[in-house]
């Protein structure tokens, strides 16, 4: 990896750290790449042998090998002595332009600041995770099929059950002994389901079911939303009829080369010739969110699908999710994981999307 | 909440946002306190609802309300926007010094630094959440006996199975059906345990279980570490004895006014005088970590118990889990949750040390 608007980039311990060096970090760590040919993970004392057993980056530091301990008995100070132990690091190294990603921490940053030219930026790692290997593919498939199977055991829970608190857990109870943990699962009904990100309640005139699990033994995430049906109430079945329509245009029309904003704007289009409000109108009420977010590592990655300019590419992997929320009506969303391929896109949660349970 | 360094704080989405707040972040957001009385929670524009239904602040805005869409039309970045953003909102409240937590994400440190008188803190939440309330003992209290259920369900499948992945799972569904998330639990064994973070394998002489879940109910943790003899091993039974030792004396010291350090040096009077070394010696075997760290929202938090002067308080909640590991025979670690008290300390994982499974 060579960098043109700076020598060197560190990354701090996030899911960045863990997918470009396969270590992961429990506490800080660090890699540092520079255009000089550095390779570098920096680790806590205690977790250099791991390190050296479960990364594949070359050189390992603990530490204590860059003097960390003496730099802190010298300040007497832990997080001043941990930056301190980076500034002279990238001196040891000429480094003149540093590279760090959106988040690191300001304990470091801001003395990096002080002592070289500084630019903040996406991750490179971000960049690369949004297109996926053949392998990271399968991965989102393998959780995808797993939550679709988790999807059709709560329709079976929701015909017995009136609580959205105990789909929700029994939702999430089946996905844990198969192997996924899904935190935060929505189940969401009623007016109280106008609220996109609101769980729990009485099951009332429909459901919006959201479930984002990722694999215990891979890591990989996928994301899956039904508004399932339970009493005809007509201003739902419209609005879930406009937003089925305005999902299926969106990924008719992606593929290689197009950008986040036209699939955006596909699926405002439909909703504003229904004559339902989007962000577009800077709308208050109607659709309020943005289409999509890519799906991996990380249950919100790149790329955005929203009124950004990027460019797809084969191997991007992100959800397609209008919805529409009205305080007095409720709200409505259908959600499914597309892969980008050159001529078109395969939908990883192929289910059926007109779903009714009584 | 006055502060003496600075006339504002500022608090990203992290847990401390959530202690805090008690409003679960799900993108960005943050938390502005000045001395001026400003006591502002900043949201994006569809959490606005979420966060004054779940939130104590008094004062909500949305990044819409704080003109964030506008500023985004002007500058052409969404990160530079947002950074601008809170830089304008502190300008109009006539701020000079800001305090900003450690691990403040650095697209916004930066151009904070660059307008005004920045401090990096640690969090004074940080430090509030050291001391905990009666009810949040409870709840770590709640968690802690179901991590020793949990152990006891561990303990009956050591005895049919002879894989520690197979251990570690089945404990792991188990707290997860009672309503407890734990991830990377550890279950080590052999010559492999010398690797603290180690986990998995073939059962062999003797087996680490390492167990710190949280509560999907309330959020707290608990964590909690036992070293099961299956074959005599003589090395490992004496470092067993000597960690049990090191761990009932500093227990028998805790109380309110003593230093963390006096805990740590505790432990390592006595594994010194057996003869295994300890850090305080710049050892890279033996004794290689600190005697404890903080439990609640996080699994790690304050108070550190190491080589750190920091006053141990009434209502302090943290580990003692002295271990001791060498490549060549492996690793053990015994390791409970306790409460500070006025005149000594409560343990919350009360559970017998020697443990024998054949």
């Amino acid at each position: 990896m060579r960098f043109d608007e700076f020598d060197f980039f560190i990354q701090h311990a996030d899911v960045n750290l863990y997918y470009a060096t396969n270590f992961r970090a429990i506490n800080s760590a660090f890699y540092v790449i520079g255009n000089d040919g550095t390779d570098l993970l920096i680790v806590p004392d205690m977790e250099k042998e791991r390190a050296i057993r479960e990364s594949k980056v070359r050189e390992i530091a603990s530490y204590r090998d860059l003097d960390y301990h003496e730099i802190r008995r010298e300040l007497k100070d832990s997080r001043r002595a941990e930056a301190e132990m980076i500034v002279r690091l990238l001196k040891n190294h000429r480094a003149k332009k540093i590279g760090i990603p959106f988040e690191f921490p300001a304990y470091i940053a801001i003395p990096l600041h002080q002592n070289f030219e500084v630019k903040v930026v996406k991750s490179p790692f971000l960049e690369m995770r949004a297109i996926k290997s053949r392998e990271e593919i399968e991965k989102i498939r393998d959780t995808s099929l797993a939550t679709i199977k988790a999807f059709e055991f709560g329709l079976k829970v929701l015909k017995r059950e009136k609580s959205c608190e105990i789909v929700r857990n029994r939702i999430e109870n089946y996905l844990y002994l198969n192997g996924y943990i899904a935190e935060n699962t929505i189940v969401s009904s009623g007016k109280k389901s106008a609220i996109p990100h609101a769980t729990g309640g009485i099951v009332e005139d429909h459901v919006i079911i959201d479930i984002f699990p990722k694999s215990r033994k891979h890591n990989y995430y996928s994301d899956f939303t039904r508004t399932v049906i339970i009493n005809e109430n007509t201003d739902i079945i419209e609005m879930l009829k406009a937003i089925i329509e305005a999902q299926e245009k969106a990924i008719s029309i992606i593929r290689e080369g197009i950008t986040a904003k036209e699939v955006h704007y596909a699926v405002c289009d439909v909703l504003e010739g229904y004559g339902y409000k989007t962000l577009r109108q800077k709308a208050k009420e109607g659709f309020i969110h943005s289409t999509g977010h890519g799906v991996g590592l990380e249950i919100h990655e790149e790329p955005r699908i929203f009124e950004n300019e990027t460019i797809l590419k084969s191997g991007m992997v992100f959800t397609v999710e209008p919805g529409l929320y009205y305080k007095d009506v409720g709200g409505v969303r259908v959600e499914d994981v597309v892969v980008v391929k050159k001529s078109g896109c395969e939908v990883l949660t192929n289910y059926r999307k007109w779903i009714k349970v009584s």
